[in-house]
């Protein structure tokens, strides 16, 4: 006899093939919020479905979500289903949100074609989530046939979203230094695609040279890619479609090199790598006395981590 | 009998004792390495001394570099034992360190009050790796009386940095969009104090300005400290005096309000994480069959963590 919770992972997991996009919400909510249902949903899906990954990242007020607004478009004109994961880094310190201007993307709203989420990125201190990659694993299930991940990038978030996308896009803009700071973080290097969005600011052309000069010092890609710039401005859709199709041209590129298998071991290697690392944050959270032994000097933190995963403690983050 | 380790870490720990810089050297070197000796002498030598620990973070190019030197001198004037660790970020994907004008310290060089050590942050993706923890404990025991970690901060190391210092200290300058940058990030709260450096250039007042707007919306700091903000120019040293007494200051204030052990067991807590985090990502990245079998969809990344951290899988990162 199927326990009950087999039983709703069941019903749930039937409503979701049938394509009930409420099946979607529910499942996704399920996985973010760490309930076992979720784990049980996911262990009947993960690996189902095959979409086109663009990671969509870049500084804080750059455009990544009127761009990927425009992306969008582009991709239903081409009778795409699309999935979107918009990711807010929480500050670890407030658990509060940036919004920024995602409001726009309501717009799809009634396009059944389209799915917009929001995820918090809480847990990950900067970076993304395993939740993130969770989420991912369902929408891909779904059948949709591009899913665009978009970070509000700094830092760490930049490097995961590398990790997990087939196909990274950096937006930058002519003003506040933003090529100056990619170059000097090495976020250069996670790119397969620049936008230089707001290309009607002055400072562009400028732009488009520093980039062009550092590709040039930049270390050869797999397969001898070599990472296009594209001139955009979102607010008016110019530059788009031919964005669109360098990301296309990417995915063509990862097929006909047979790298898309490499990105998905490297997406799979993230989700392992940040399961042990939540479970190491829930777990040293949990163990004041052995945190306050290290503290004192009379234990190493080798062999707090050690107790810390010892075999009966090993039962997951519960 | 002594084993032939035991033997050599003795005779490591006797010169480190006795205040012999070259053991020191030795001593970091075999740590950031991840010898064995090295663990052996941190059990030995950790929990020991008493530093004040300052972070100084900031974007790169805001002169971090330049007003630690200046730092150093306000601290040798008062007669303190100073070490600095100057973590360089290696890029995850070349490897390459960015280098700054950190030679700059090296008049210090021939002061024995003063010494200086970069270390690379190599496996940490962007963040602070636990060998710098590591390091920053050897510097304690070895007696120095304040400690400057600088990390070329970009999104997570400015985190991390937060965790590991007692003060922290954020490098803005008036160029570049710096601090709106900052407001964006949420990096804002995980500062002690606020330096606009480069205050020469135009636009000063005004980050000035913003940087108070913000405190003043921002939620408050333990004990009802305020982050004070100071104008400097390091290059010429202008604000550097009136800065170090604000360090003073913070000091003094986790000390009148006991909140110096809430700073000492969050980084031991760091390590811990950091000890896992680490050890999760070499077992993950030895693990090929087992990622394959993540990325098919036929093992969950939880079961592939739960068989990673098994018992016989837990000697450790060796």
């Amino acid at each position: 006899m199927a326990s009950a919770g087999e039983t709703q992972a069941a019903e749930l997991e039937g409503r979701f093939r049938e394509g009930d996009i409420r099946a979607l919400a529910r499942a996704l909510t399920l996985v973010e919020s760490g309930h076992p249902l979720g784990q049980e949903l996911l262990k009947r899906l993960r690996g189902q479905g095959r979409a086109k990954v663009v990671g969509v990242t870049g500084s804080p007020g750059a455009g990544k979500s009127t761009l990927t607004d425009r992306l969008i478009v582009e991709a239903r004109q081409r009778g795409e289903k699309v999935g979107v994961l918009a990711v807010d880094p929480s500050s670890p310190f407030t658990g509060g949100a940036i919004l920024g201007d995602r409001i726009r993307m309501m717009r799809h709203h009634q396009d059944p074609g389209v799915y917009i989420r929001s995820l918090a990125s809480r847990g990950a201190l900067g970076g993304l989530a395993g939740a993130t990659v969770a989420a991912l694993a369902l929408l891909e299930a779904f059948g949709f046939d591009r899913i665009f991940v978009e970070t509000v990038g700094v830092g760490q978030s930049e490097v995961d979203i590398a990790r997990v996308a087939d196909t990274t896009l950096l937006v930058l803009t002519p003003a506040a230094g933003d090529a100056v700071q990619a170059f000097k973080a090495g976020v250069m290097e996670i790119a397969d695609l620049f936008a230089v969005n707001k290309f009607d600011l002055p400072g562009g052309d400028r732009i488009i040279q520093e980039l062009k000069s550092a590709l040039d010092l930049s270390p050869p890609r797999p397969g001898g890619w070599r990472p296009p710039i594209f001139p955009t401005v979102a607010a008016t859709g110019e530059g788009v479609e031919a964005l669109f199709e360098g990301l296309e041209a990417h995915h063509q590129h990862l097929l006909g090199h047979g790298l898309l298998e490499a990105h998905r071991l490297e997406r799979a290697r993230f989700e392992v790598e940040s399961v042990i690392q939540e479970w190491g944050r829930k777990k040293t959270h949990k163990a004041g006395d052995l945190v306050a032994r290290v503290a004192r000097g009379e234990l190493s933190p080798e062999e707090a981590a050690r107790r810390l995963l010892r075999p009966e403690a090993q039962e997951g983050p519960a």
